[in-house]
């Protein structure tokens, strides 16, 4: 994904926002390698990963592209474990590598933004509830609108199976189950059969996990298989928790629900795991996922790191917002003012500038020699709100003739007048939503 | 280079600066792929570069990752020429790669910070003064100390070598001169003696570029040989009103000297070229660099496109500054102020965290079951300013207990005093410099 500057500049300020939530919430930043060696970003791997992966040689060195950003997580964490503050909370905003076909929006090189937080030993329940808070206030502090974050916990699932005699099959039927939503219910019964799942069986777990209905609605569903299995009974207790909690974080109801078709498909999670999904782009899938582990980094170090965190897909997020004009246009402009010198020394209009900018105001000259025209055109073209102009006159008066370039209205301003009028437009812009949907 | 997240969280603090004060100068961001179809990023490339660049091939593609932001640009730019509006300023920090054996403080993988104005067809020499002043303004802000940015003009030594009849070898005169530093006088006058310049000649060049003294001193020296050669004539016209316009930026006279021995390794300069060195460690050579050229994208578009541009790097300044401990520990901290609830209920804890939060302070819960103690030698091994206590008293009274981690001084506050306490800290630490040179 390759934008032009204006609309790069909307992708920086949405990942400005993302960044200053992190740290709102004590986040630290990580700032893995993206070539590793290949022993260490594939030690887990399976085929489907090896096939995508951009893998080569260099001298002696065998390298690979970082494909997430979990894997790099997981390494840098049993490497500096003696240095690191436990629970470690960490975010990364940054890209990933793989060489799937080119297809509209799916990009070789994309950006993540994960958070994670990692105990040691054990962690808290009520991280749980923090992560997708988080990710709820970022989502709409971006004017996100819309959007259900659902939550289930594995716990729940695997009890389930267990109690219904398939448990030596969970892997199996969490794999297909997960589908349902892709491929129908008589191609999961079908898949199901496959594995040795008798259709009775079958039927119970799609009308389990198929269950719609007000968080609620779902407890009381859950309340019903009350002790049919201590893994189960386990989940919907910290189900209950983390949705007490997620309540207390402000995250109001309908933003967040549970889904008991919830898998993930990586064999990683062990407990809670989240989905977000657009209710008006269903077809979008999931832009924002992830889970609890309870270990994260067990191919490189023996010490029991648990975790749990979510992935927002950036780049696929904003290539959907910026395809479907959800986008604000207002944060295009690379400068507030532009500052159109009328005289042939340029040293007034540098030192105004420097002033500008020192109250914040970003602030262009209009360095070029050229017809007037075309020094307005220079400013329109670029989006620039306010375009000053300076003369003999404004120079010896101090009085600045500041020109809206969105109203055509001109006015006489002191140099503090200018500032205030720039500074009021600034303040509008950066409260004015960057996601705009109706 | 892999941080561990207090430094990584100084480091993001400089990047921060960085985009800041490019911004207020009116640059757009750039963010062009690492990875690009080798035919692109070699258009132009020579065997020294061939030799360290990360070159694959994956399926039909043969790619390579990027060694350079400017390569890059030149690409984009031509590519999208008709959608730009010129003059085009943009920065880009961005990771470049390069298979270099490891070394101290060189790295396979690194940043570098670029700002360039493109024009088209043409670009005013004020954009050659604009440049160094917003590095200039960078280093001054993160409280870097005792930096010259050196400055030359080629047609100035293009012109001289001209005039002494050697203009037929300029790049390779060019090539040993720049060495001058590295291999010292005799070696300079024996490679030359190799190309065929005579001692006499070489002894004239090296008296010319040699020359050190204030600014002034070395335009009277400039005035010396006017008339020699309009080339030289036309450079000498260009470094004065580039030293003007640098003054009427406000950089100080100490911050900026003309350096006749500056010529850049790189074959593309044509006009005014920069270093920038510390004075106190001059073995670290230049830490931004860069200079006009006259054709961007040759290699791309018929489309002349003149521009100036310099480039930080970025790695390898920050390494420098963390090895020598100039780096403030200010900055590490991921929280303002941590949490430590007291009751079983979490529910107070988290929304006071969230009324902190919406006060843009970070703020952090201690969310883990354990003993008190050890929840206090979490905030302190954090670095986290402030601890917050929090149980039923406070709870009921709103008269929370805060205690100063650095002073150990323990206070009864209301929430609103709670937030001016805090407010003072961040605002003192924002206000001290990130870089600590005494």
């Amino acid at each position: 994904m390759e934008l032009l500057p204006g609309t790069q500049q909307v992708f920086e300020k949405i990942r400005s926002v993302l960044e200053e939530v992190y740290r709102l919430y004590g986040f630290l930043p990580l700032d893995t390698p993206v070539l590793e060696s290949s022993e260490i970003l594939l030690a887990k791997a399976g085929g489907e990963t090896e096939k995508q992966i951009y893998r080569f040689s260099k001298g002696d060195s065998d390298l690979t592209m970082r494909f997430d950003l979990t894997v790099p997580l997981a390494k840098y964490v049993a490497l500096h474990a003696g240095e690191l503050v436990f629970p470690f909370r960490r975010y990364q905003i940054g890209k990933v590598y793989r060489g799937e076909r080119a297809q509209r929006g799916r990009f070789r090189e994309f950006y993540q933004a994960d958070i994670d937080i990692i105990g040691d030993g054990k962690l808290s329940v009520y991280h749980d509830a923090e992560i997708p808070s988080v990710m709820y206030e970022i989502f709409t502090r971006l004017g996100l609108k819309d959007f259900v974050i659902r939550l289930n916990n594995r716990k729940i699932l695997s009890g389930f199976f267990s109690w219904l005699g398939i448990g030596d099959k969970t892997q199996d039927v969490l794999r297909i189950v997960d589908k349902i939503d892709k491929i129908g219910r008589e191609k999961v019964i079908q898949e199901m059969s496959g594995i040795g799942v008798s259709d009775e069986i079958c039927g119970k777990v799609i009308d389990f996990i198929g269950f719609r209905g007000s968080n609620e609605e779902v407890e009381a569903l859950l309340n019903r298989y009350a002790g049919c299995n201590e893994l189960y009974d386990e989940g919907v207790r910290e189900l209950g928790d983390v949705l007490r909690a997620i309540s207390s974080f402000g995250v109001p109801k309908e933003a967040f629900a549970v889904d008991l078709s919830i898998a993930r498909g990586l064999d990683y999670y062990t407990g809670t795991v989240y989905e977000t999904t657009l209710l008006k782009h269903p077809e979008i899938g999931s832009i924002c996922s992830g889970g609890r582990y309870d270990n994260l980094a067990e191919y490189y170090t023996d010490r029991k790191l648990p975790g749990v965190g979510m992935s927002i897909g950036l780049t696929r997020l904003f290539f959907i917002l910026n395809e479907r004009e959800y986008l604000s246009g207002q944060f295009k402009a690379p400068a507030d003012v532009m500052i159109l010198p009328m005289t042939e020394d340029m040293a007034p209009a540098i030192s105004l500038s420097s002033r500008l900018r020192a109250e914040k105001i970003r602030t262009q000259i209009c360095l070029e020699e050229g017809k007037f025209k075309t020094k307005i055109h220079y400013a329109d073209r670029l989006g620039v709100r306010y375009v000053l102009f300076l003369g003999e006159d404004e120079i010896r008066s101090g009085m600045y003739a500041l020109k809206d370039m969105q109203t055509g209205e001109q006015k006489s301003l002191s140099f503090e007048d200018c500032v205030k009028t720039v500074r009021a437009m600034q303040n509008e812009v950066n409260n004015s939503p960057i996601v705009i949907m109706e």
